[in-house]
Formats: C-alpha cells, sequence, structure tokens
C-alpha cells in the first residue's frame, strides 16, 4: 500500500503541482487548505482526497492521521496582502506552520515535514548568487513570517527530534498563476497597455514551478534533525526587461517593453539562489526559462485554464 | 486625566510589579491576562482593573482600546515547559505578542508596546558580557519563541510604523517569584536537603524584579519605529554557588551548598548583560543582589505570602 503524504495548501499555485509529483512518485496524496475545489479537478491533480479547512492541529489530525510525509506550502502568498493584513498573513504562514509541526510530533511522529519558504527572508541582498548561510533580514511581513515559519522547524526538530527541511523558493512562475509579472504583463497587453512598474534591470531566479515542485519533493529526502535548508532556484539571474522581451515575442508582438523607471522601494535589484545545495540533491531544473515563459504565454493565450 | 496603560500577564510575576511602577508613575493601568485574582489583591498592585483571558485582538478590543502604552508581559515562562509543550508555549509567547502588535495596529494607533523578552534568545553564549547585537540562536523552544515574538515587533514597526522595544531579561528573581533557583533551594532546605542540580560554578546576572519593572517602563520612553532592543541585567555576573552561599547566610545555615557537579544540558556556563544601553536610559539597577536574596530568604521564611 502506498505512503500517505499530505500537501498543506493543495489548492494553490505550487501545491497543485506538489500533489500531482507526490502522486506520480507513488504517493497517496492528501490535501487541506483553503479553496473551492470540485472533486474533478482535485482527482486530475493527483489528490486521493481534498478537505477545505484552516490549517489547525484538529483539522491535520482527522484528516492526515496516518501521513509519513508532509509538504507545507499553505500559507500567505502575496508581500502586498502581508503589508495591509500583517496578522492574517502571520496566521496563515506560522500559525499553520505551528500546526503542522505539532501535528506531526503528536500523532505522526516519523512523518518528514519540507517547508514551502521564500527568498523573501533574505530581505535587502547585496551578493549574487546567495547562499543559504547568508543573513536573513526580512523586509516585508511576509518575509520575517516565512523567517518565523522556518525558525519554527528548526525548533521542533531540535527540541522535538522531528525531520524537517526548508526550501526557500525564489521567483517561481508557471501556467496556473494567476497574478505576479507575467501575468500582469499579460493582462496589462490584453488591455492595450505596453508600460511596466520599474526599471526593467531587477534580476530574478525564475523558476519553473514544475521545478520548484520536483525539488519540494526531493528535500524530503533530506529532512532531518538538523533541518537542512535549500534555495529553490535555478543559479542563474534573468532581468525583468529580458523575461518580459520574451513574452512580447511568444505572444507575437514586435514592440518592446517600456518601464516607467522607478524602483520599488523593498525590492532588491538582483535575488539569484546559489542552488549548490539543491543540486546536491541530484536535482536540476528541467526547464529553461524561454521555454517556460513561452508555455505561459501559450497558456494565457488559450484562456488561461 | 491619567493616560491608560495595558499590561499582559499582569498576574505574572514580573508583570505585577510592572503594574506598580507604572501606577507609581501615574498611570491608569488595566490588566488582562491569566489567572485567578480577588479583586483586592489586583488593587493593591495598582490595577485599576482586571480580566481574566487569553491575549486576543477580541480581548484587547474589548478591554483596552483607549491604551496608550502597552508592556506586554503575557508569555511563557518556562524553558522545561516549552519542551514538553511547545506548541502550547509557541500560542503563549508568539500568538500572544501578533494579538498585542494587531491591536495597537488598529485600535491603539499611538501607543508605544514594550516586550518583555528574554535572554534565552541569544542561546548558546560564548562571551560574556553579551551585546545586543550578538547573534541569536536560541536552544530551547521558550528562546525560539521569545526571539519570533521581537521579530514580530520588529516586522510590525518598520512595515506598519509601530513604536516598540524590546527588553532582553536575564535572570530575574524577588519576593513572589515561586519558581526556579532561589525558589526551589528554600524549599528544599525546608525539606532538610542541601544538595543541589549543576556545579555551581554557572555565572548568571541577577536583577531584582523591582528594578526589571522599571527597565521596562522606562523602556517605553524610547520605543520606536527602530525597535531599541535593551538587555536587562546589571552588567555583572554572580555564581550559582555565591548566590546560593548568600541565601544560606541568610537564612541562619553555618553550612555550605553542595552541587551534583552535573552541567545541565543546554544552560550555557556563562550568561551576563552588557547593560550599556539599558544604563544609556538614565536606569540603573537599585537592588544589590545580596541584600536582594537576603530580601527573598527572608520573603520565603516569613511564608512567601
Amino acid at each position: 500500500m502506498a505512503e500517505l503524504a499530505l500537501v498543506t495548501g493543495a489548492h494553490g499555485f505550487i501545491g497543485r503541482y506538489v500533489s500531482r509529483h507526490l502522486a506520480a512518485a507513488g504517493w497517496d496524496v492528501v490535501g487541506v487548505g483553503h479553496g473551492n475545489w470540485v472533486r474533478d479537478e482535485w482527482l486530475r491533480w493527483g489528490l486521493r482526497d481534498w478537505r477545505t479547512a484552516d490549517i489547525t492541529l484538529e483539522s491535520l489530525v482527522t484528516y492526515a492521521a496516518d501521513a509519513s510525509a508532509v509538504i507545507h506550502c499553505a500559507g500567505g502568498a502575496s508581500v502586498v496582502f502581508s503589508v495591509a493584513h500583517p496578522h492574517e498573513d502571520f496566521r496563515r504562514t506560522v500559525d499553520s506552520t505551528a500546526a503542522v509541526l505539532e501535528f506531526v510530533r503528536l500523532h505522526a511522529r516519523g512523518a518528514r515535514v519540507v517547508l514551502a519558504s521564500s527568498a523573501g527572508v533574505y530581505g535587502e541582498v547585496s551578493s549574487a548568487p546567495i547562499v543559504e548561510s547568508a543573513s536573513c533580514a526580512p523586509v516585508s511581513p511576509y518575509g520575517a513570517h516565512k523567517k518565523m515559519a522556518e525558525e519554527l522547524c528548526r525548533s521542533f526538530s531540535r527540541a522535538g527530534g522531528l525531520s524537517t527541511a526548508v526550501v526557500r523558493l525564489f521567483s517561481v512562475y508557471g501556467p496556473g498563476l494567476r497574478k505576479q509579472l507575467l501575468w500582469d504583463a499579460c493582462e496589462r497587453l490584453a488591455r492595450g497597455e505596453n508600460r511596466f512598474f520599474g526599471t526593467g534591470t531587477e534580476v530574478r531566479d525564475w523558476l519553473h514551478v514544475e521545478d520548484a515542485a520536483a525539488l519540494l519533493v526531493a528535500a524530503l529526502g533530506s529532512a532531518g534533525t538538523d533541518c537542512p535548508v535549500f534555495n529553490g532556484g535555478t543559479g542563474a539571474g534573468t532581468s525583468v526587461h529580458d523575461v518580459l522581451g520574451t513574452l512580447f515575442q511568444a505572444l507575437g508582438r514586435t514592440d518592446e517593453p517600456s518601464f516607467s523607471a522607478q524602483a520599488r522601494t523593498g525590492d532588491p535589484s538582483t535575488l539569484v539562489a546559489d542552488a549548490s545545495r539543491a543540486f546536491g540533491l541530484g536535482w536540476r531544473p528541467a526547464h529553461a526559462w524561454r521555454d517556460g515563459i513561452a508555455a505561459f504565454a501559450a497558456w494565457h493565450q488559450a484562456g488561461a485554464r
């Protein structure tokens, strides 16, 4: 019989792909989190069961007591939201992590836990690529809460013997992401606008969501009481200008993106992963960024279904 | 009319003294937290009102909406408890801090917040005295949760403009503390035992609870969006052997304490504050440790009332 894996936030952008990767790897997958989902759809994403519920000790005990793996994707997912609603972002990210860890401590002792964290924990970054041992000084509530969630993993591992690992995801994108740069650009272009915020020189490490999911699953194998941390990035940086230029081409446009030239406060100019540790797991990104962006454009043009 | 100050955890050892200090300084003081307290007693500690309640956004809005100062003393208070019940310690320390900060953000905008944190945030300490800028690597859930509470203050200050300050209390003692070294020693001696855990060579920075309360109140004046951090210690270290020797004398004993010679895991050998920043507030400890311990012995001998 297949072992049980729990995916929190399985209805979310990354959680869906994680569920599908786990199912493909032979796990029985159950999901808990927010979102209204019809059965046909979650079955299609590889879930055996889906429950709409807050991530609490009680909901986890009810739905996932036999889990031997947990990939914790639930949590706040927007810097802007976290500034406007810091307490709600705290609840989603930090309280949910505490509940997951307490659930494993009390009811699923042997389960391995992987936390989907964020490069936002680093805050102002002065060097690129950035290594996992760099100091963390998050600038947004979103990043601060992700950092606290990481510290909870470390604390429960150290004091309670839990097997945990952390993956700090960089700029994850792909079909299904209905926000952030690529989505906003597609929507804006559809409205006849071709001017964007920022300078276009911001450099990010673009990670296809399929690769992000594969890394989160790969990190399960290294979860331990030392709570290893892995950067979730490709190790290569690409500017917003180049990414949008590729998107323009994929959409059949002949013009170039233009920019407001105003840098956004709190946005580091460069945020690129040193991916050596992730590579040490045997994981490699399988999607080149140009191909991934072309696929995103095709998905959007086909109605974003 | 006097301004309103809220003390969370006012029923606790430190919260009571903080309430009395605030009242003496002219504040109207209300307390919220756990503990059954008769009206006569909380009136005697300087409170105008006391409510037994969890520290939640709802309870704070109900009881303290007009506060212009908050001293947040509620929270976990035992390393041992935090190891056995990490989720409950998390709730008491971290969730309560998030609630206090959200309350101030939404309902008491101008209020200054002081967090009673702990030297436990430092973890393994290799140098003495320790400065506030030292790295924090807590070894217990208690310390990890206090660190998260500090990070919440910083985050709400940075993103939300709240005025906060943090005081990291060292080894606070005094009449009313019914646990830890001095209490355990008095109880043990009363049972005819005179042998103690540890080596006796552990050095701590003993801070009288009256001085701790005065520092927490003094820190209100420096609370700001930069969330300053102050070590709450005297700057001087005294060994457990010397402290217990003084306690023995105060109790009229002629023997000396003896020790098991087993060091407790996770206990740093030396934990002494660099108190320069606290001194920069104009605050000075008023209680010499020998006098404070003699007073503690007298309190215990008089029935610990």
